[in-house]
């Protein structure tokens, strides 16, 4: 079953002041895939600069890959998604972990935002004894709700998941990445997953959520409980923050306010 | 009321090899105060060295500071010392800040291994709506003693409380130190207390547990469990292990077995 | 051989709005002893509220504690400080451990922000070599001046001088929890000392340095290089920020801004 | 050019016993490669399990999973492998980012145990003035062997490069995250690379050293400088020590002692 299609317009510009050449990747365009299609898109970049796009072949992020010649540099990203999501399932199964795909296997490391090595005790101790599944992960968002304030600047690049552990604040990939650590060491499957998303308070911007593998497949779960999953236009999946940057500057630049508009149509 | 006193002999043998001239401080000596008496003591230090004993005037840890040539050095500190602890007053207040006297104030700061700064947030979260008073440092002991594994090995002398918050491993000075962190978090003066003990398993040896301030006075507390308060006769207490270092050593050398033997009398 | 005398004129305003009734812990009265003298001070208090001084014994830091109820509460502090610090010591040498007075000893053992023992190796490698004394000192100041970057908003209240180290970046503090670290790790005693400082810029401010204890006195030394010892009237002394914190306060308060106007007089 | 093509005979011997049912992911099989062939090799597993391999289709690991069931487990791989790896490029060059081929630009990232954000500005001040080329990652080779001891013992599963560059002590692997961390606080692609090698001391036994990406290819360094890169067949390579750990086990088990027997031939 799934929810109901929702549409989003998303309208995102960039601007750079460049004091030298300078290299950048994005991850800005939408997710094209099973759960999301792209109807339409479109980018500008002004003036020309020399650019590919990458494409993942394992989860479909794709890298703007972009070297910018001094001074101004403007990028506007717009695109019509389709968002059609499987509802939740409320029953999926942990699997075993002969059971994992090959290629999901790698999602239970640790890594740079997400300790779940450090972290393996103290998540035993909480959701250890919770039955396995869905509700799991669910009693996991639900720990991350009561338990984490939500707090712009509160924290900054270089926070990982035992330091929200220990502080309790954060914002939103603060709580996917705490999210993603508590699975994994629980031996579930979880990555990051930021898009566009449409929600109340604070206004739609980039947002970040978390799957975990569960019955078969990625299911997306909001710890903030800011949205809910098909609220969220998906741009990347990836290991961490680090894999799913929407910006990476090679070199100083001054960077004009970034607010994407996103509107949820039809 | 006191609880029964007790009465231990302590015979503590330190053997060094020096390669040259060598700075030591050891804290080895018991202390001397009202719920614990020195009755008798004696130290022996082969060959002669250079040497005194500073005694800090706040709380009484001896300090031997000692500068010994190159070759073998052994130290032999013996003691009849009878502890006589006031049984825990079950029902002692915590202090509102503005109660405590000046000098414990600092006992609620962060230090090298208690950073209750950081562990702030948590500890609210685990204790902040306990009553207050005797019974919540209890509960924060028995929550150490479900959740932190004894493991000796699991830590070295770079593990913080932050450190055994996470991995739910450590030894006595690690639960020590992960109470006294808690406390501090919660507004209750606490510090480290070190000393010799006589109990089951493992044999008598150094032991630390930590010391909180309430209804008054400092109560001891040993959330491993091992040992009651009576069964330690303290050597030393402090802000953390830091500051009651059974030996600092100022060069290599090459040490010997330590083992007190420690046995309890009468 | 003293350097020319120094007179400052401090006027600090605190202006807070508390919830309810807020216990406070503020160090802000100039130090008044053999190198600065306190020639005239007042503090005013408004509304009245629960208040005494503690000076500590040793080093004679004054506390200044109060318990004030919910509504606006004002601070003003007035004094004028005359500075009449001797020049630094050039060829002071650095004490053997077993030279060390009693008191300063503990002022090698590392503190919260200041992990002495774990940049032990690290700082070997970059002063190991130097020759012992004042230089020694000056040359981890010139390393910290090199290396580390003055940029406001780099650091914060969780930062410490391992952070410092690996980040190089920060504020007056940080150099000098580097500087502090640097030195202990080089069995010389260290400890921070903060105060009321006069230089171009930025405008007159608290101001943290730190001091080394060489050749039987703590000298005074500023790894920013913003200013000069005879700069800065003394508020306090300390292992580190958490012992000399201007101002704790235990509860949620709304604070008015913070800057004091200092001005050399005479 | 090559320099002279080399033959291991690797003999790996491993035993479990297992208290139930357990999965294991083992990287235990050498790479076959353009610069090392495996000629011939077995793998015996009694009892018999339920098993398969997994190859990376990106860099070839490959990753035995099994799951067995209680009781003992043993493993056998045996494999001739020749290494006929080009002889370094002393002139290579370091790519622009623009020029680094799509699937190569993720190696810029920090990863778990090589934290190159954090260390970015001390790795700037150290290497930033070199000359870029083969030669910069030399010279960090050559920091890394007069800075770090190798110490067994001194780190364990948990230790990171920022750790390492603090403490100035590991082992093979803690040389080699410190090497690819600054590589990638430089912009210069790295992983880690693991496998087993032949040299003098320690006995042959598991290695790790690093890649850096420089003139178009994976050139292999080692940072102890206790072997050659023809020394060491590699079994995988990945971005930190968690992608190619050599085994992962879901499980508590009792493991015998794991000592592969290598042995260059002809």
């Amino acid at each position: 079953m799934k929810a109901a299609p929702r549409r989003f317009d998303v309208d995102l510009s960039l601007a750079y002041t460049l004091p030298g050449t300078t290299d950048f990747v994005f991850q800005i365009h939408a997710l094209n895939g099973i759960d999301q299609v792209v109807e339409s898109e479109s980018l500008r970049i002004t003036p020309g600069a020399r650019q590919h796009i990458y494409e993942d072949p394992q989860v479909g992020n794709r890298f703007l890959r972009l070297q910018a010649d001094a001074g101004p540099l403007k990028i506007r990203y717009r695109a019509r998604v389709r968002v059609e999501r499987p509802s939740r399932n409320k029953r999926a199964q942990e699997h075993a972990v002969a059971e994992l795909p090959d290629n999901v296997l790698h999602h239970l490391m640790p890594t740079r935002y997400c300790e779940s090595d450090l972290l393996g005790p103290a998540t035993l101790e909480l959701f250890g004894n919770h039955a396995p599944g869905t509700a799991r992960v669910e009693a996991l968002c639900d720990w991350l709700q009561r338990n984490v304030d939500y707090r712009t600047g509160s924290s900054d690049t270089t926070t990982t998941a035992c330091d929200v552990f220990l502080r309790r604040a954060g914002v939103c990939r603060d709580f996917a990445h705490l999210g993603v650590t508590f699975c994994r060491a629980l031996n579930i499957p979880a990555r990051l997953a930021v898009g566009y998303s449409v929600f109340p308070a604070p206004p739609p911007d980039f947002h970040a959520m978390f799957e975990a593998y569960l019955g078969g497949r990625w299911e997306l779960f909001d710890p903030t409980s800011m949205a809910e999953p098909q609220d969220m236009a998906r741009i990347a999946v990836g290991r961490d923050a680090k894999d799913v940057a929407f910006s990476t500057i090679f070199g100083p630049v001054t960077a004009g306010p970034i607010l994407p508009r996103i509107v949820a149509v039809a």
